[in-house]
């Protein structure tokens, strides 16, 4: 019996990585300018700048930025000259206002669900940056509660259990993200419908999941979500 | 008859603006070996930068970073080096990193409060980064409930309303902010306890609350809290 269902967000309701390695890619671009691209590592001393800084920063645009600036800084030996130092900053302001896409037939998916369970939406990130994708989306008035956490893991999903007033026995997480979105669901004894995403990020892929667990279904799209939360319910 | 009180945070229970007008002074000084401080009017500037970015960025240091870095390099003409702007940068991280400092006697009135009223606590600003002030500060386990929230207006009160199952009329706000907690909480048909805090942030200052309000009490330390509510209950 499945009673409630979540829904990620970013790169399972719309796009959102691909913005990110958007900026990574300009942000190559500009450093090209500095250094020999080949002997650089540019990448994996981005990836390293960011695991130390999200400690501190959390995930999101805000932090990435800050995260691409000291890179940078780092990298070019403080020779990076403040212009285009704007420029990184530009690059993060520009993932904040792109315009929210949404994936084939999200609507559709959260609106079938939605007549058989309440939904909710539970997206981990910058909580202005969530507030205003939600909004840009369209789709807040599908969701019985729009929840943006810190972190996706068991004791984040225990505390919202707790608020909703649900168990996990009776709670179904759908999202791309075998990290954030099934592995600590299925561990909490909860039901989990993995969408993969085209990409993931780096930080984001490792993970602990049992992907041979009864609890699990994999679909390829949105479209079929509902059909896999009814297998799962029944 | 109050059953829910909420608190704010910063600078209510915790020290939180003087580390920012810390990091303002301290970008003023590296901004010193660039221009004539006595004309730049930097600390109008970067008003000016935070009020057009907090629209994308929303409040909290991370985005105050940004601002620095966004203003230090238009008022030097993108002159300042690379290695000012890692500074910039530091002072982000070290508000993002002060040890939490409890304003006098917030335990026993928060303790107090909740003997006779569920006490939750709300505040503004990054999720992340509240989250981490609430664990630092030893305070969690007084409240029922912990909200970050994106803005303090009538729409995020009413909306918490609905969440917490209470009418504003058997809710009291505590906080030193007449914008985010005074002005909506009574516009909404709540009660108020304003504790002014020494400094506010331009930002903040601006109000429209209702200082003449019999549902309004004004006391001059957490101390007072405790009574301030029985009285508005009474």
């Amino acid at each position: 019996m499945i009673e409630l269902v979540g829904f990620d967000a970013d790169d399972t309701l719309w796009h959102s990585e691909p913005y990110f390695q958007d900026a990574h890619a300009q942000f190559e671009r500009i450093l090209g300018s500095y250094l020999d691209l080949a002997d650089a590592r540019v990448h994996e001393r981005l990836l390293d700048t960011e695991r130390r800084n999200i400690k501190l920063f959390g995930y999101g645009a805000k932090g990435m930025t800050l995260s691409l600036i000291e890179t940078a800084i780092e990298l070019t030996d403080a020779t990076i000259s403040s212009r285009d130092i704007q420029k990184l900053v530009e690059l993060g302001k520009a993932i904040l206002t792109h315009p929210v896409e949404l994936l084939p037939s999200v609507r559709e998916a959260v609106a079938e669900v939605a007549q058989r369970h309440r939904v909710v939406l539970i997206t981990k990130g910058d909580l202005f940056h969530q507030e205003a994708k939600v909004r840009d989306s369209g789709l807040a008035d599908l969701f019985h509660r729009i929840e943006v956490v810190s972190e996706k893991d068991t004791a984040t999903y225990s505390r919202l259990f707790e608020e909703f007033g649900q168990v996990p026995e009776h709670f179904a997480m759908v999202g791309n993200s075998l990290r954030s979105d099934i592995e600590p669901v299925l561990a909490l004894g909860g039901f989990g419908v993995h969408v993969p995403y085209a990409v993931t990020w780096a930080l984001e892929a490792e993970h602990a999941a049992d992907l041979g667990s009864p609890r699990l279904r994999v679909v390829t799209s949105m479209a079929e979500v509902p059909a896999a939360i009814a297998q799962l319910a029944g």
